[in-house]
């Protein structure tokens, strides 16, 4: 079970950044995404995405985001530029139930201290949706490419030139 | 030599995510970044984060992108979820030049048929970023993580718990 923790997300200003934290989220295999505060427009984004293309991930708003973390059954890492390499983290976490948190506005520093890990993704400025997608990346073992997302309307045919779409029939109610 | 273009970037729609597209492509290996249009905003984001933290990594504001792709002196990759997959794509480009074609709003149809290779970061709607950061993590076989950015004036030594941050004392003019 992966899910993550999108904290300090405000709503005008990081609607589209939290909204591909959420798509890389789904597309590498966590079953959730617990968003701090409300906004709809991202929730509903996701919601969207999940009914067309499968799989049953959603997104929680909570507001206690020190209760996700406490009550987490499992292991916490917390992205951030300043902790240890991602890589040794995910060698002594793989396999476990993963709580992977990450920040958008600045951090409160309690969380460096209610992680279990603090994970760097590279010593540089960054972007925290290409963090997630390499985290995810090394702790399922680049299995995430293989993933099924069931109940899907809407596939995609790999293809050199152009889209190759398949679309499920029975969806298109109406037509 | 990597570089990136920016096709379709919206100046104040598209900022933070275009943002974030350049600093995947500077902290991970890529020389510059092309951006169709004018944006004054991520450009001097950009300038300021290569300031501080060293490297050349240059962002070169363009209109006519077609001539980009075309006097390209390498490979040019797309990266579009229609695509073919983006780890055998990565085995037949490596060790070449290569122009990583990163669309925001939709992309021209001719873009499909002008590139080199249409490659796909899985078949789920993703991230750009994510995507971007996915493929330079292979392309550069990982080598990322030991890039060496020369002249910066803020370090970081990664660190379990907090921040751990070396400035180069000369730079702190007026201090």
């Amino acid at each position: 079970m992966i899910a993550v923790l999108r904290l300090g997300h405000r709503p005008e200003r990081d609607k589209r950044i939290t909204t591909h934290v959420a798509l890389v989220a789904r597309a590498m295999g966590a079953s959730l995404m617990y968003l701090v505060g409300e906004d709809r427009n991202v929730v509903e984004t996701i919601e969207k995405v999940t009914e067309n293309w499968g799989g049953d991930f959603r997104i929680i708003c909570v507001n206690d985001w020190k209760k996700v973390i406490k009550e987490w059954d499992g292991i916490t890492v917390h992205l951030t530029m300043y902790g240890e390499d991602f890589e040794e983290v995910v060698e002594r976490v793989r396999g476990n139930n993963v709580l992977i948190i990450i920040g958008a506005s600045k951090v409160p520093s309690e969380v460096y201290e209610l992680v279990d890990y603090n994970a760097s993704v590279g010593t540089q400025p960054h972007s925290e949706v290409a963090a997630l997608a390499l985290f995810l990346d090394r702790f399922t073992s680049g299995r995430w490419k293989k993933l099924d997302f069931k109940g899907a309307k809407i596939r995609i045919i790999p293809s050199p030139r152009g889209k190759r779409v398949v679309r499920d029939e029975d969806s298109r109610s109406g037509i």
